[in-house]
């Protein structure tokens, strides 16, 4: 790809000017003021998802300018290349092709291969939920990463729509505590197992599903049929045979693990929701797909989040993004999100190897919304450091609880409003503060009691959380990072970062039997040593 | 108080041009290399937990100047204060006494008072354990902040100490989504809950209390006793008594949320693991609390800790530290300490109400050992910010799966490792990367492939996970978090913060019935607007 870096753009000067002339000291409070047409020009319709960016700080110039770099970065190659299935996860010789398991058939690269697998793994789901209660009550998915966050993620915000008879589980740290904690209540005669694992020699993944098998068959009468109760998403078929387990779904090398929860990876939904809802989620990433691709820069969604992320990144220099989701369903969004943004894009070379000389993805972190706001929002509103907020807030809910549905609502917006508007010393003065020390000084309890505001959020507005509107919502994310990503010029689909704390474990793992401490650096030596003591 | 601010030391001065000339550039691989004594004489021992600090980008130089900076600002004597129950907590003129919460009778304040609600509130859940199974099956916690987060944390880690009788749950948000999915498989009948709030007017907690009793009520009989199925934790006796609570459990003034699980906050955590083991959890926070009032600076680990993270803040500039416990147990720690650290540090004005020229608390996160590997440690080692990371490890496992034990504390171990060490471009030129490009240079992908290493952290290592380690743990990081507050100045037990959407909130909310959007701004109208379309 010929395209230049961001900051080897025209654009990425006319930025930096912008910035200091005009960027850095932009108020919302008076953009709102000098614009009544701020909301309407800074809010966007894409699929299934409303977006209001207009508490960002940014104006007209700043996204007129983002447009130009997403251009000179030529964005619309580097996407057309990946829905063509171009090799461009290039370290690794790949494609990147998670749109293609959710594009109708014949309608993308490979549709033969995943329509036949999603039929198959869509039937089993179907033939497993009609086995509810007789034998099946548990289905525990063993796998980590991307065959862990994306499908426990998926299950609990589609959890109003899931099969009342079956539970699902998730089973993911090598801490046996995680496993064991899980089987407790179990019954081997009633569960199902799920091993997802792309290559079947994953660490965690395999000594979890090889100590729930001991478990199984220390449960049941011997020559009790395993193949019932164990099932493979896999390509290494001859792996999985020698483990015993004969009924596998496969899917291929290009698709990453955190873009895979639309493939056979997506297992656990299918159980839980059923086939029709399954294919509703695909077709709501497919609608975000076909936004992504066919709409102009200045109404793309997925773009215009990227150019916010690079603006906040590289020009205002913040650190971390606190995601909100307003919505106890997408309560494990956030740690999803950690591992699409900062896997993707937490590298510090460009596809050329050179080191980077600017910030890539920030930290993304945070919790389910009016319980994060009794937690660190405190930090938000007044620390020392600005951190954009997205807010996910969803207008209808499942339940009946219409007064919690509007206090949860009101909230929300509450929340951005307030970290917008700020509190003046001159306000807080004149209020009255319950909980103040009545001996304390009034003017001086004002400037504890003041807020800074000009806080930037963004709030994404879904009507239902179904589905369909899930699935629009996560294919917005992954090609929001895709579009950050290829601005960096890093390749958002390898993940080299990985490889040497694995390669150190399996080094000191014999050491763990041969007590072995020598040639280590000190402080390894010495926990070692600790660790080893009788 | 009239010790100076850390900015306005000598020390700090001295700081400064330390880092200038050593502190910036410190490679700890040069570190170990130069000083065969840095693991022993970076390491330290408190109760129950042992922290390996040597992985710092620090010097005996730069530690000397720490403390230094630590006695200039009188550390020693405003935690004396604490200890003695002085109206630290200025702006609201009270008291921080949470460590008399877990002192022997007559060796704290309010010692009579404490251990009357200890003593009674421990009565109460041996009774209900006693009751395990007739009538009680299910316990449901309703409160939020401090009366979630803590309770909920503890008891996860302490499952393998659980009553297995009694399943204990956990409603904070607003969101009805939250006690719905939660209250779907229970009956009125054999359900405790637990109404947990200080003013028992918390918009949070209130709701869903109204939601769980009608719940209860629709699925009981006529004048069935629901004194027999809910109890509160709170001071407002009159209100619990009007929603028709007479079973409840006081705490104090000066006791703040996030410090409040040793109180009778920690109800759902006695019920969980019985009064003997709440005990020693008390019991394991006395012994760090003695640790912190008596040890010398220098061998004083929350003292240690907090001047890493001064250091970290506002020399090196790191504006987030990842925590990472080894250990499943652990997994609602990294939220737990988001509310401990970000509300107590999250501010910007100093005791004297003046704006702070410097960092305070950084973003705290993480996600639980070997499944954050698969998620974000990507960006940890190949990233662009450096991220502290503070690992927890546990050595041994409650369960019999030694081989995985093996493996958690191996992984753990590499995982600093590697950070540490990082990997050479030559290094990685050397090796075979099994999924590389056959087409992709070679000299290139060992730009991708390398690790600058030089990466810091911390290794807090526990022998088992009891409620007395746990204990210890926690105090642990309270007595941090306050002694980082007190260098930069800040009151750490206010949270004036959270008051402005509060505020916001109830303005917001009648206009979810009157319709009437004037007077607000642009974005706010018109998210308003589309949440009240029909």
């Amino acid at each position: 790809m010929s395209a230049p870096r961001c900051d080897r753009t025209r654009a990425w000067g006319a930025l930096r000017g912008h910035f200091e002339a005009h960027g850095r000291d932009l108020d919302l409070r008076e953009a709102f003021e000098r614009d009544p047409q701020r909301f309407e020009r800074f809010t966007l319709q894409a699929p299934e998802v409303f977006a209001d960016l207009s508490k960002n700080r940014w104006d007209l110039a700043t996204q007129h300018f983002l447009i130009d770099l997403a251009r000179e970065c030529a964005i619309e190659d580097r996407r057309d290349a990946m829905f063509a299935g171009e090799p461009i996860n290039a370290t690794e010789g790949r494609a990147a092709l998670h749109t293609a398991l959710r594009a109708p058939r014949g309608a993308a690269p490979h549709g033969d291969e995943v329509h036949a697998v999603l039929d198959a793994m869509l039937a089993f789901a179907e033939s497993v939920r009609a086995r509810a209660g007789d034998p099946y009550t548990d289905v525990v998915n063993i796998g980590i990463g991307g065959s862990d966050l994306g499908p426990r993620m998926a299950v609990a915000a589609l959890e109003p729509f899931a099969h009342r008879g079956l539970r699902l589980h998730f089973v993911s740290n090598v801490d046996g505590h995680d496993l064991t904690a899980v089987l407790r209540p179990l019954r081997p005669e009633t569960t199902l197992f799920v091993v997802a694992s792309k290559t079947f020699t994953t660490q965690e993944t395999m000594a979890n599903a090889h100590a729930a098998r001991a478990w199984f068959d220390a449960g049941m009468p011997a020559g009790a049929d395993r193949s019932q109760h164990f099932v493979g998403v896999t390509t290494n078929l001859r792996a999985a045979a020698d483990f015993g387990i004969t009924k596998t779904f496969g899917f291929w090398d290009w698709v990453g693990g955190r873009f895979s929860l639309w493939s056979a990876i997506g297992l656990p939904i299918a159980m839980a929701v059923g086939a029709e809802r399954f294919r509703e989620l695909l077709a709501g990433a497919h609608a975000m797909d076909r936004h992504f691709a066919e709409t102009p820069l200045e109404r793309n969604l997925p773009v215009q989040l990227a150019l916010l992320d690079v603006w906040y990144r590289n020009f205002h220099g913040f650190g971390s993004r606190s995601v909100a989701p307003y919505h106890q369903g997408l309560s494990r969004l956030p740690a999803y999100l950690q591992q699409l943004e900062m896997e993707s894009n937490g590298k510090g070379v460009d596809l050329a190897g050179e080191s980077l000389p600017f910030g890539t993805s920030p930290v993304v972190w945070g919790e389910p919304g009016t319980n994060g706001q009794h937690a660190y929002f405190q930090m938000l509103h007044q620390g020392t450091d600005v951190i954009p907020v997205e807010f996910i807030a969803v207008r209808q809910a499942t339940h009946e609880l219409a007064d919690q549905q509007r206090k949860l609502l009101a909230n929300c917006l509450a929340q951005s409003q307030a970290l917008m508007l700020g509190k003046s010393t001159a306000l807080a003065a004149a209020e009255h503060a319950p909980t103040a020390s009545t001996t304390f000084d009034r003017e001086l309890l004002a400037r504890h009691r003041s807020f800074p505001g000009n806080r930037p959020s963004t709030t994404l507005l879904l009507d239902t959380l179904t589905p369909r509107s899930l699935g629009a919502l996560i294919a917005l994310y992954e090609h929001r990072v895709f579009v950050s990503g290829a601005l960096w010029g890093i390749n958002s689909f390898d993940q080299w970062g990985v490889e040497l704390g694995k390669a150190l474990c399996s080094a000191l793992l014999p050491r763990f039997a041969t007590r072995d401490v020598s040639g280590l650096d000190a402080s390894t030596a010495g926990l070692l040593q600790r660790l080893l003591a009788r």
